[in-house]
């Protein structure tokens, strides 16, 4: 029996209540909150958790073997090394932490703890997910020559982080999952239209990161869209993939289709074809994917194997975000091509 | 009656031929092409034109008011020109011509000549965004946030440009029309992920333009999607837009939603809250765009009016196209943020 | 304060606990399964109530106001009856009773008891419906033409009820609550394509509700569906409407369109124009319609409203559930037209 | 060489015109029209044909061979007929005549002359529909359980036909090509809401023809529907098909869903589960129907072939529209279940 507590109650700790009460072998024997009315708010959800609103009361209590991180992201590198310098199992809401340096050193703290660390990556543990790892394992799409992701929608503005660290740990953690390639270089742009009283957080970001060989992987995070998507595109020279959250019936599309070149024709005539086949849509298993990620974590400390979302899937989210945020932030200060004499106006009827 | 010579028979010729056609007070004499199996392919459209390999027959003619010029982009400059010399109206495919310096001496040309100068922005003149540059001009979306942009498509690949010349003339020209809003700052990237025999045109782009105030104007262009997207999506403080050029029966949405900022709050508190209302989809003229831009050319010549896409909108356009090159170039030289050590690998199960 | 308990455990037993737990002025007592497993299910989701295998017990209980009756369709006269006479409120599952003659009888019993009695016709209170009322009764759509429903899904099969009394109950409660006409006729076919061991219940049933003036009311219930339809069209002689349920973003959607009749015009010629206007899709209230339904129940209880959906409310879509009941057996018997002699075969190519 | 006139230059008469021009081995001899503007209107097609006022001209015109009947349906016999007299192939608009017995005479008069007679069911040509009846014929649906189609728009009214007319001859030729069973029972109930000056043609019509075996297939007609639907399920034991005209990319999608029986439970537990398994939409040949029709025709006249949608297939959609004619006529007599005593009211709040 894992003996589990849950340290924060916002918005996504009801979430991890209701699916760590369901784990086989696990017992949600805490939850700790600052608020006393969010805590009174989660009780109906598992009668016989304790609450308290002393975070420290669980990351040293002896009764408790694991600890659900699900507080702001500033306070991540603190608790999660208390937890685990007090021979607690971790399981950490994303980003792991805020800079490399950190993740680092909590990956090097559990590996000398014998703990297991966990980043909670949850859209790796969905269905949907996992068939696209295993489509793009099985070489089906041939070489994979770009990855296209589009997070939009009218978003949960936070005061304390941009539109980058909320929305991309997500995207980030999938291209990490689903593509063995390294990045190469990343490059970021991002804009701030909503301000006031100082606060200008970045609400839009585009992020490239160029992969090795010839792939190349783009994100568009918008906290300022009227229609909420999430779609990832995935272009292979033999096939392509859709992989759109939202289309519940259909979230992952194979498309066979493509450019199939003729290499022994003149390259001055027609130098591509295309290739239009059927288009399949996988059955994809439904199981919430918190479930299966809390099962995981709970598996991973009775057996000892790391998680598929371990502290070095966390470390590769939290570079990409600091490359980006460099590149966003250089950007800001040095332009690329300057169009300073063209006025581009309308051309009024 | 305005005497019109095509030049060019290829993908988009048969258009012009039909909509020229059927334009009042205007008579298509002749329609040039160097292959004579164009011409028989297109001699059907209109029983009355003559047809000639000889592009200069139509130049040179006297019986001719008008060329329409639809030949690939290399040559619209020279014929452009010999067409103004010999004081013939123009109409002339996007892009106007390859650098902005030939664009200037067209429209140069044309003021001392007198002559009409029409770009064919085609879309410019569909209802959907003709209804488009009236919303915004009313003002009811506020200030303009952003304008994201994505056209794709399993792409016509041409040996002679990249998806950026092809694809995004279409947007740039919608941009500057749209906006009344200078061009700061343009950063682009390409990606090559097709090539052979020394082909490697850039096959996919993502262009971002700096616009004055705090917006900003994304473009993802792409010639290897599995699916075709034409849509563009306009956030501003009051309202947004969404044009989706392939859903015909709501080409444009207009969302009552947005942020409202709350500037009496603690700003350490709630910042934003969001605002949801009604969504309108206006009715859209659907009268075909190409037709409107016929008569728009014809009714110019008539009374002397400049065009709505004349040589200046030409011009705007081919300044974007030409920073967004130079920044991909510059780009594909000297990288932004390398990251040498991060081996971006899947974690392995 | 009103206590209320709820007999019956099964598919939608835990939602009406879930909703009743959190209606203010109200406190759920106790609920009541004959089995014992269904009992430990519910439990957590409010750890104050009492659960008992003995429906008995909350019927009579003199600590107990009101009783919620979500039991198989057979059972709920006899309940209700029971609830009633030992001086209880009475919430109950659609359909309410299994005959017109039931209803009347337990309509009856709540008046002389001075009890409210109301049934579940959950969709009345979602904000898409109250919406669709409102914009029936505003006249906007002008004269109404036609009502047409589609309900599909890869359904429920259960044992003791066909697809028309398990679907059509949501659609005739639509149907009732929204247009103010009479009912004149009606004609309904089932097929039962899926049979074994005896059971042969109709999967598919097609329903024709004649009502007074010109319009007429269609409904399409189908358990054999690969995709999930729940979508309305109201016709009108101004507007049109489609309430698309499943449509998250677009529940409501207002056409301004139609046919317009020239009277003037030779009727030789063309008779009629079509209309096309703006398309306006309301923003909806998404609160969850059984919570608002709850609520509803008991501020009737406490301040002695007529429920929206009272007994007579219940009757209504009895009447129309025995009267398509008796037209689908009764067509099984005496066919309309056959078509002895014509075998519609394929032509083999 | 075959010789080929068209009467009749309305609606459908230009792309008859426009695709008889193509197709090889066959010249466009003639067009026939008794308005002077519509011949006008359709010169441009085809620089080559000659026109008339005078259908008699080609009926009984030694250089023509075949003639193509796109007249209204009133007038499909007796040209037709005076076609077949005078040794001509004949090509006919559907429905093949307004009576069942007509359309057998013609078959007879063909046979007697030699002559191919074909009907231009144009959907049967399109490689959605050849691609349905190859996966039908596959087997691979398992047994048909239902057939249910929807054809809804704002229609072209007419003054001398209703919407049964109208549309369902595409409907019925589908049905009797796609599946090889006998027409046991036609039932229909139409709708008239629209009238005027005596007009009061149905616009809304529910067909229902069971079929033998437990197959049931139903039709939705509509020209009073905001939206524009040509939409067929198909369902079978093994797996379910949407064919939808009007979805380009996917307009045929094979879902490997259905209802597993489990002939060993207790038939009082659960008797059924769901089986959820890809979808699958295959690709599609998108030739214009028309034009496959076109050369199919030409194809039997060279041949001796029978044409896939010849007299016979006419035939049974006649046979069809008039039993369900006749069981609209007689149903606005007979009523089948009233409801005197039920006011169907709306629960005023």
């Amino acid at each position: 029996m894992v003996k589990v507590g849950v340290i924060g109650c916002g918005y996504w700790g009801p979430n991890l209540i209701r699916n760590f009460s369901k784990v086989p072998d696990c017992r949600l024997e805490a939850v700790a909150d600052q608020k006393p009315e969010r805590l009174a708010s989660v009780r109906h959800l598992n009668s016989e958790m304790r609450t308290t609103t002393e975070a420290n009361e669980l990351v040293e209590s002896d009764s408790i073997d694991a600890v659900v991180i699900a507080t702001p992201i500033s306070t991540h590198f603190d608790l999660a090394k208390a937890c685990l310098n007090n021979g607690k199992h971790v399981f950490i809401e994303k980003p792991i932490t805020t800079t490399s340096a950190q993740a680092r050193e909590l990956i090097h703290l559990a590996q000398q703890q014998h703990k297991v660390l966990m980043v909670d990556h949850t859209f790796i543990y969905s269905g949907a997910v996992r068939k696209l790892r295993q489509i793009i394992d099985s070489g089906e799409l041939g070489e994979i020559y770009y990855y296209d992701s589009v997070r939009l929608n009218l978003g949960l503005f936070q005061h304390d982080v941009n539109v980058l660290w909320d929305l991309a740990p997500h995207d980030f953690s999938l291209l990490t999952f689903l593509l063995d390639k390294k990045a190469i270089r990343v490059t970021a742009s991002g804009s701030s239209p909503v301000r006031w009283n100082g606060w200008k957080q970045e609400s839009i970001a585009y992020v490239n990161v160029e992969l090795e060989g010839r792939a190349n992987a783009h994100f568009h995070l918008n906290w300022l869209s009227p229609v909420k998507l999430r779609r990832t595109l995935i272009g292979g020279s033999r096939k392509m993939v859709i992989y759109d959250h939202l289309d519940t019936e259909n979230q992952v599309k194979i498309f066979d289709k493509g450019i199939e070149v003729r290499e022994d024709l003149d390259r001055y005539k027609v130098l591509v074809q295309y290739r239009m086949g059927d288009l399949l849509c996988p059955k994809v298993d439904q199981t919430e994917a918190l479930e299966v990620a809390c099962k995981h974590f709970v598996h991973c400390i009775q057996t000892g194997e790391q998680p598929i979302t371990d502290g070095q899937a966390g470390l590769r989210v939290v570079q990409l975000l600091e490359a980006a945020e460099r590149s966003m932030r250089k950007e800001q200060r040095s332009p690329d091509i300057w169009i300073p004499d063209n006025k581009v106006v309308s051309a009024r009827v």
